[in-house]
């Protein structure tokens, strides 16, 4: 959105705060509201659902048609969906008691804010089924690569290789805990190489996880995934994909789609709590709300290279 | 095969006997063998798999890659893989006595023949869950959109919409129960219109069948499928398949797909003793085993046109 | 509670209308309901649950903690929780517009208000997966017993055998679908004797209804199912149990329990759409609102005999 | 059987060999057996299933009816089912390729004969679904205890509660990882409280395991467990039960019952390699083959107290 205005079917078409990665402090509570109090330190669950139609009664409601989504146009986000009239920068959301989850005395609310993040790994993991009889190929190390990286770990796989052509992210991921990590070229490499890399390094695969998107990282998952295995599609990087569909379809291995998350945050601050993730290090920059430093934030951000997450402080 | 002497990455090197749908009557049974004695009526299925692997230990013997086919070389097939020294034409099967199974009075050698290509659709109802909460979609009425039609019906579908480009095959599918038929235009319509026309007809899809298998049936089946919906790839057009996959990946519509059948006998005799499939109607040609009726039948089905299923009787 | 203030652990402790299985007119609809306008005919899921605790959220609503249900002590049931201050008998249910599903065009409603008891048979079959491969046995041929017949059947279940002590019971359970109907004799029977005559009359059985919940049914339904398969428990005759449960359990049938049922109201108005069930056979009693007609009503459900289903029309 | 010549159904009748968990050197493979060679160190599953009903077919092969499994009567066990002729203690097991799974370099005979009751725990977590959200209950620190909760541990089980009445049994559950011990007292304390100590010690209970399987504990864990949970029966105290099934079926808690285990081998030795699982400290005991140390080993078995495992070497 920061340079195009538009993020997948979604166009900003008036003015709009943005951000959906975020926690806080409790400064009021509605009069019914029993389970937080003022001064409590909670993460922020970013979409409201209607809890009417049939996928919300389901249990899938992060499908739900009427989903009110943080800076999901034309829904303001969480750098400050309500701004204090008597001060500049200072920003409050207003949101549901039941989407605000109170940290752990050893959770930071940086790490609070990360919970939106990790949470699209753990629900591509609950969704591939992952444990600990899934090796585990994630195509792709940057930020989802690396969330799915450590949802995939906590969730019990016994070994997991991840995929890129940037050695600094590779070498993070190895750093998180990747058992194997294999280095490829765009344009140099044909899929069935790169498979067989994959499988040198660490054997057979039984879920896969897209984390970019793209016609030759999917090729790549659906070649590499074992018989009845799954790729789960994380990434978006094309929405038309041109991949061996048949092929796969035949060995039994079933593409799973995900669409952000639901329920996921007690499970993000147990895993923080008990220290089976480490989120700290995805976060590589820290600034302030000063015009200047909000700036410099973005440009951090969009120009990639060592920023995994940057993060505002108040 | 019979035109271009392979099928899928198989292919055929030297003579080979072919076909993989048949039944028959017990000529002799082996010393150990006490479920079956001479004289029995019996639907063949036409794999043998290892039993050692892990995949035929989890139930999923259908991937094993030791299974021995008829007719998938170098396998011989059921028309023939043990001649008798005295009969040119009589043909012999020698076949373990699991995959042998007994035929209720009320069934005849022909539906018995039927029940492999109804595996086919009951399988793919299998994998793609089918019961009564389930509309279905099948893009295609060839013979494997039919079984598809057949099964999905008798697992409980509500309502089954079939779409296809040929007036003929949409009439003997709406003889066979479906609810809608769709004709459509490859050349004059695109993904979007046909979409629409689907939804008119029948309303919310949750499970789409691609019996065609090409990029424009696949790219319908994606986008016409609910939020949350399942579509099961069972046609083999296309290889590589130009897709909108990830629009399809991001509402949770997860892509399953099939490889021919497991446990499907002792159903698809139930299914056809009780009368809640009748497979009758696919039998369209039926032909001896003369050199010249072995042509024709041949020329018959390769012809196509008004030809389902062609069958061979003795 | 008609006769002891109470039901499992819900008492009764003041005045309270009781009711829970309805159908009637929209008579007013608030601002944002866009789904039913006044003179709309619907039929009425009982409970109002939270949406905002775990249960909720994971799509099991029916067992969330702060339910409101009909007649559930201390909240009012439909024989009217409201009433219209100038008329005695007319009653008024205030209800979430979700809560009110719209009846087809054929469908009555008497047959809406069916929909609840068919409710419970409906959920049931789904908690145990219903389907053509499972044969079913069904303990108890009262009203619960019923609807879990006319369920497993829309479900595809290919056999069902009912058992009862009562031979008027078990007529109807024929006329309804039941295959075979087997009559016991609590006292003179053994549980070894009851599994060998279900057995008899069915063959295998893969699951099992226990509609009465006593120690004798649940006892047979365990011992009668075959490896593998699965027991829900749906009466709830006796609180503690006697049973031979480990057996069961080393055989891997396991035992699957039922609370009220959840995104059942769909369903249930498509079977009756449909034809696929009929209710109507259930209904063997109908009075209106008068004094008199209200006693007669309960003293005719409270004695039994040929009652099954009693109906109050305004 | 060691004292009464039977167990649960099997009745020994003959003079037969026990024993079922061990491991051994390969001494000669069959000429078609390609992935063992003489000298492979090697753990055996002890039960050979017939793939040929539907139970093997269907992936659940440990419930085969025509199941030959290692000392179940009339099978000889794996203390010795052929005696070499020239050797008075040398015990030689002929036994499927594809039942003997080469042990890592890492894994010693010993720990590859844990393999055998480490499985029943592994099974019971698969059939139980444990996973890193999934609070755990385990009632009995017995063998059977000990091994489900090394399991439990394996699968991500967030948090484990143990209950038993012995403190040796409960330090060494401690030992081995539970988070929290709770000791009972079976005479002086009623269910009721029982829950209350262990909701006080942990919370939320998602998966309860009974690992003695009597009246008292199978109705903690029916009782302790939250809505919508499981409870899986390991242990086999009591055949018939008298227990409070009907309120935990209320709260859809549902019973799972386990026999034996299937496929577990692959994953006992990945747990045991990486060191997730270190089965070590459950062998207490270790004896020879000569006639003393034989008869002193099973005294010493049957005696309890602080013996867990008791092992034979050669």
């Amino acid at each position: 959105m920061f340079q195009t205005m538009r993020c997948a079917d979604f166009v900003v078409k008036e003015p709009m705060v943005i951000g959906h990665e975020c926690a806080g402090i409790i400064e009021e509570v509605g009069s019914e509201v029993k389970t937080l109090v003022p001064g409590d330190r909670v993460a922020l669950e970013p979409g409201i659902s209607c809890w009417r139609c049939n996928l919300c009664k389901e249990g899938r409601y992060n499908l739900c048609p009427e989903m009110k989504f943080f800076a999901t146009p034309p829904v303001h986000g969480s750098l400050a969906n309500q701004v204090n009239e008597n001060a500049t920068f200072l920003t409050i959301v207003v949101h549901p008691a039941d989407l605000c989850f109170k940290l752990p005395e050893n959770v930071s609310l940086e790490e609070g804010a990360m919970c939106e993040p990790l949470s699209v790994g753990v629900h591509a993991c609950r969704r591939a089924n992952i444990g600990p009889e899934t090796n585990v190929l994630i195509m792709g190390a940057g930020p989802i690569g690396l969330v799915t990286l450590l949802a995939a770990r906590a969730f019990g796989a016994p070994r997991i290789v991840i995929v890129d052509v940037d050695n600094y992210r590779l070498s993070v991921a190895k750093d998180l805990g990747a058992d194997e990590i294999v280095k490829v070229s765009i344009n140099l490499q044909d899929v069935a190489e790169e498979v067989a890399q994959i499988h040198k390094a660490m054997g057979r695969v039984d879920v896969s996880f897209d984390c970019a998107g793209f016609n030759k990282t999917m090729s790549t998952a659906l070649s590499a995934t074992h018989a009845g295995g799954k790729v789960c599609l994380v990434g978006m990087g094309h929405l038309e994909m041109t991949v061996p569909l048949t092929p796969a379809a035949a060995r039994e291995v079933d593409m799973i789609g995900i669409f952000r998350y639901k329920n996921t945050w007690p499970l993000c601050l147990e895993f923080i709590r008990s220290g089976k993730i480490d989120v700290k290090p995805l976060i590589t920059h820290r600034f302030g709300f000063s015009q200047k430093e909000v700036e410099e934030a973005f440009e951090t951000s969009a120009r990639g290279g060592t920023a995994i997450k940057v993060m505002f402080n108040l």
